[in-house]
């Protein structure tokens, strides 16, 4: 079976790994996960390019993450930043471990000697040992797109960086908008629109619908190809009980004037998704304003461990089966 | 007191720093020392800048530098090349810490954004105090040059980097010569041609006389530039009892046909040099050899601590400030 699916940080990263855990336990095997990260928070620091979602993706997959905060790596330490503070470079409100510093320092090498984010990504993931799980790890573009945030602050505009407004103002000031500076001009990179429309299943797992999944779907091609798919498109909501689990979806729904529940995230999908698994606790109002030709179920959708994800991601698969005999 | 030095990494950083020991012991000042440092061996490892002499500068005289090995950090980790490994980036035979790495990300992100090696330098150097201690380090040149050492292994000549000859092959392969690639044409940095000219006095450290020393000389208008100072130039022998105290410097000798005499290293200076300061040891070849108008003086020249160090240095600047009383 080819999945296919498009994600984000850490709840991406998360399902994924529920999902592989998922997968290795059925007999109808072998699989294959094409993953299409998004590299809309890319931004870079210090003259090297981090690519947080594709990093996440890459610990949580490979066995390196930092299990309590879902990001960065395990055993970090903090050498390179204290001497960064230091000499006064900035910004310091980006916490990069040493061991993440490797990362970033490898793929800016690389990318310097003219390899595309692509390749870039495919070694990488070679050394999580992603291939051996029949895992391919795409970024949605070659392409360098930058999420930026509208802010309206004493009656002045101005944009930031999203990651200075994710985790140094922590989404508090609202945003009026998001601007992703060169998306509509990116090219999908190789093998994403493919993946897309070849697959047997198309997955979207519970990542942020604006800044995350939302970025994906603006990469030109990208939203075609899930309309076009014969394969049935299954969505795992954000929400839990009608919020967020973590980060700041909420912020960001607010910013483009869609509420934060999972009937109107499902909206943002309406014209390519088959399926749509909720909360049990957003089942009420879901089933009320699903609409019409969409699948609709619901289940506790917490990922609080591994085998929590794995039955998550399991329903969300069974889900999509269910739609693809039908 | 104007004092003026040129300088390599290790062997120059010690005598410096036992210099300003020396200096802040002084009735006469307040004084002021120019370090002219060597950069033929920076070399771009993982995309990053690296400046072996000055980083050895700074760090010795900032009070950071690990003392048993007299380059690099103090309470170093690795987790960075550990990482670079695990990726198989190369090379690994250049071992660089995480707060080593530090400086090479900041400096490389500083010279990225457009400023010079000299602006870059300055900075780097506040974070290490040397402006308050009267301390003005430049780089020989702004301009990236690059020492190579030309081998010959079974008949075929090639060149390497020199840190790959120095640090990976430990100088055991003969070097048949180096070649500076960019010397000729490298301006020397602001400042340095007139730090020469309008010393009190110029100092030569105990740093290699061909791949430091040597290859700051290389930098058009240096070697002009001493012989026509009105400051008495005063070099410290970098033999002690006849050999090289530690690095590689009968290998760089051996290289360009010179022998390892303090006398025969006299003579690589003997256009401008006014003192030579040797090594008790070295005395009795030495006297037989001076050339004519060199004045030379003999003392212990092991740096066995930083005591030393500054008996040392204080000895070279007595016998400075003596020629240039005569």
């Amino acid at each position: 079976m080819r999945i296919t699916a498009l994600a984000g940080g850490v709840g991406g990263a998360r399902f994924l790994r529920g999902l592989l855990h998922h997968l290795s336990g059925r007999s109808d095997g072998p699989h294959t996960l094409t993953v299409i990260g998004n590299t809309g928070d890319d931004i870079t620091l210090f003259g090297l390019r981090v690519c947080p979602d594709l990093d996440t993706l890459l610990y949580t997959l490979g066995g390196g993450v930092h299990e309590g905060q879902g990001w960065g790596r395990a055993d970090e330490t903090f050498a390179v930043q204290g001497e960064l503070a230091a000499y006064g470079a900035s910004p310091q409100w980006f916490g990069l471990g040493d061991r993440d510093f490797g990362t970033h320092i490898v793929r800016s090498q690389w990318l310097a000697q003219g390899r595309t984010l692509s390749q870039v990504t495919a070694r990488l993931a070679q050394r999580w040992g992603l291939p051996e799980q029949g895992v391919t790890l795409l970024p949605m573009t070659d392409v360098p797109v930058e999420t930026h945030v509208v802010l309206e602050e004493d009656g002045e505009q101005r944009a930031v960086h999203f990651q200075e407004w994710w985790v140094r103002m922590r989404a508090a000031v609202p945003a009026q908008r998001f601007v992703v500076a060169g998306l509509d001009r990116a090219a999908a990179a190789p093998g994403v629109l493919g993946a897309l429309r070849d697959a047997d299943v198309v997955l979207l797992p519970p990542s942020n619908p604006v800044v995350s999944i939302g970025i994906v779907l603006g990469v030109p091609g990208v939203r075609d190809a899930l309309r076009g798919t014969a394969a049935p498109v299954v969505g795992v909501s954000p929400l839990v009980g009608g919020a967020p689990v973590r980060g700041h979806a909420d912020a960001c729904l607010s910013a483009i004037g869609v509420e934060s529940t999972a009937a109107a995230v499902a909206g943002l999908y309406a014209d390519f998704l088959d399926g749509w698994l909720v909360d049990d606790g957003d089942r009420d109002g879901m089933v009320a304003a699903a609409p019409r030709g969409l699948t609709v179920e619901a289940t506790p959708l917490l990922m609080r461990d591994l085998e929590h994800a794995a039955r998550i991601s399991g329903s969300a698969l069974d889900l999509a089966l269910g739609l693809a005999r039908a």
